[in-house]
């Protein structure tokens, strides 16, 4: 049979079945934008033949990386705020205020390249303006799975004192509403598929019950899922016992939101209790394990949702207070800080959190017949890592193979050559082919530099102890 | 004034003074081997003309990083080992037992290569075999400081039953102490003094009180330092306290070990006390947070170090184990994990890690003339990076700077496009220049090749989990 593309003599990690799925001396096939054949180089070389036949030898073939939990349009302030307190308060609002639009697009497209060029090639992003970013994913080429953050609270939130409760706006809430609405119905399965559309509600604790019903009826009636921050942080538990007399969880709970429609992105402040009844009502559980190392110092429960037999998945969060957006960074603190928290070395391996940035990913955000692993039928999302580089050397296949643990805890990503998404390289010898990186990274930085003027004299107002760290010459 | 090479119109991050001593739009001249003048560009222009200028406009040049504590002879077997208990006796030990000297060699020299790419320019290597891998640093033309370890307890140490004590052999630390002392005669200040030598006591438990005493006397004699190994397990603590009824830093105290000639590394298992001992006594802490997270699950006290005013360094370890020598990687984690383990974004900045792997490293293994920061008549080791690409964009400059937040937590190292050491460039475009690193990777692979061959029947005799793992899939 004919296929498009074969590449051959490869270590080609599968991720099918209960492990990694590694076949050595293995080949893909690649026909339009699916997977035709996996298998050794030898059997997949007897069906298919192919114009376009690449030698992988001493080079990993690999699922593409799932980011189940990204914010790019926030990419635009990297760096403004983190190693302090009410870093959203009083690290990021003074920026974020002067964020336009057009200012968020520019950041997040300089965000998937940042993301693509570490191995990641779908991105659950999920932010305000998605109508706008979402075409960065049409241009460049990345498979999307987006939402519009839904909430009835004032953009200026970041001027409420903290512990007040926050008021909310039924027009805000429309409005957001409208867009999500508008999102599904323009880019739900667009661009040949590649762009799928959620439902975004911002937390538990940022619109009223009638809201949160509401998307939760619209979330079954376009068969979607909703992506929504849960038990994200002690101010988010404050709002809804302040409000309801109740945790996030429980409220969660009794009006139906705990289902296998959720995504339920952080449960920082979930007890045990709680994370289990997550995980038993079949939401699936996105864990952020850079960003809340950063902001809040926390390693959420994740090991606890995994008892309780959850699926879940990896995600890098925002750009300030990361600061980067990288799967592998990701993995490797995801299995570290998980080891330190249970002060065991053997809690989290290698290869449980390379399984939560692909195949199980694809599980938690309802892709997994699509994503997630290397088969024939699935979508062509893959990466051709160069392992002769000297963070991945020496390759040992025997008695033991040592690849899965260097790639998850040596590797950052720049060792990756090519990156394939729907069946296109987007990546090829580290050059993005379908935009100029060189020009984004350029506006981006125009539009960096008019927020900063006019984040001058508000940081001054601020408490933000950057602002300090600046005039002792710490930064 | 002619100087050699002037590098102008950078972010230079001097890291002179209290913080990160940020000079915007600033130059550095180069003369030989030293640093002619650091300052803005119109300062150093107005003084020295040179015959290779580069406007590095968008970049960041900055102190070359020091690896205060690695093993590169262990390279070797990189992956082998992690995600287990016992990882020394029943991971590594199959595999390091077949190991040769040319093996070692063969993988330090990826182990350096890997290091530099990253931006280490300082390695301070810790191994047997060291009069062979010292040859490694002379040919790339790295600065290192390096030291032979020496213990009295034979090689198959891996085969004593976990709980025993170790047996000490004579013969064995006369062989080892004899080595180090060749090392020093040979090697201490070659190179035009890159290369520097110190002791390297294995641990307090490792040896009989009798030669660490003739180590110490010998420093004294020649007039450097001590790499040892301090409180690095439960290991050692245990085999102590059967030894001598005490525990490792009052014995050391006792005898005198706890002066400021004392690289103490790691202090896993120091208590808060005895943590506060060493730093009393001018010791100097290295922390490895990457390896010790890996290895032990455990995030050693280096604050509690740090506010009893103790000089502190940060080092990579090993490569099986960690799995990746790259400071970068080292920066992240120790302020992640400290903030993780105090509950606190605030508590570690990345303003601090960035120091502890620069001047602050620089003080903690005794080399702050020469050293950690960019001054005029250092020596000019210093990384050049881009600053325009994706993981370090957009850059802010006002009203706060955000370059050393996303240095620190966003950049991996491979940002970096020269590397120069010691006046020369080492690394050009990402291109090592003074050895083939191709021919370095595909040596490293042959002689891996043999080991795993030999490990074979020895690792199916041995307890290593990772064997269930490879029957699984998960390899």
């Amino acid at each position: 049979m004919k296929a498009d593309i074969i590449i051959s003599h490869a270590f080609v990690l599968s991720m099918e079945g209960p492990g990694v799925g590694m076949i050595e001396d293995g080949a893909v096939a690649i026909k339009g934008n699916k997977i035709a054949a996996v298998g050794t180089t030898r059997e997949v070389m007897a069906k298919f033949s192919a114009d376009e036949c690449i030698n992988a030898k001493n080079k990993l073939v690999m699922p593409g990386l799932i980011d189940a939990h990204i914010h790019t349009g926030l990419a635009i302030v990297r760096g403004v705020a983190q190693d302090m307190m009410n870093w959203m308060q009083e690290g990021l609002w003074p920026f974020t205020k002067f964020v336009s639009p057009a200012d968020s697009l520019a950041g997040s497209m300089v965000n998937i390249i940042e993301g693509i060029k570490a191995g990641t090639t779908t991105f659950c992003d999920y932010d305000a303006n998605m109508n706008d970013i979402v075409t960065n994913y049409a241009r460049i080429g990345a498979r999307a799975r987006v939402a519009e953050l839904i909430n009835e609270i004032p953009d200026n939130i970041g001027d409420i004192p903290v512990g007040e409760l926050y008021p909310f706006y039924s027009s805000i809430g429309e409005r957001k509403l409208h867009n999500n609405i508008r999102l599904l119905n323009m880019w739900h399965e667009a661009e040949n598929g590649r762009i799928t559309c959620m439902f975004g509600p911002h937390g538990p604790d940022m619109m009223r019950l009638e809201l949160l019903l509401e998307i939760k009826a619209l979330a079954e009636k376009y068969d979607t899922k909703l992506h929504m921050h849960v038990a994200q942080g002690d101010r988010e538990i404050m709002q809804m016992e302040k409000r309801y007399g109740k945790r996030s969880i429980p409220f969660l709970e009794e009006i139906g939101y705990l289902s296998n429609r959720l995504l339920a992105v952080h449960l920082t402040e979930a007890t045990k209790e709680e994370t289990a009844l997550v995980a038993k009502h079949g939401a699936s559980m996105i864990n952020c394990a850079g960003s809340i190392g950063i902001i809040d110092g926390i390693v959420p429960p994740l090991l606890e949702f995994l008892e309780a037999n959850g699926t879940a998945a990896l995600g890098s969060d925002q750009a300030p207070g990361n600061n980067c957006n990288n799967m592998f960074n990701e993995m490797k603190f995801v299995s570290i800080l998980n080891k330190v928290k249970t002060r065991n070395p053997a809690t989290f391996t290698a290869t449980k959190a390379l399984r939560l940035a692909t195949i199980e990913s694809a599980r938690a955000i309802g892709l997994e017949h699509e994503i997630g692993s290397l088969a024939a039928g699935k979508k062509a999302d893959l990466l051709i890592m160069n392992l002769e580089v000297p963070s991945m050397a020496p390759i040992i296949t025997s008695p033991i193979r040592n690849i899965v643990p260097n790639l998850v805890y040596s590797a950052n990503g720049s060792e990756i050559e090519s990156v394939m998404i729907d069946g296109k390289f987007i990546m090829a010898n580290r050059n993005i082919t379908t935009v100029d990186e060189k020009q984004a990274i350029k506006e981006m930085q125009k539009s960096a530099e008019s927020i900063s003027e006019k984040a001058k004299v508000e940081l001054q107002h601020s408490k933000s102890p950057l602002l300090a760290m600046m005039r002792n010459g710490d930064l």
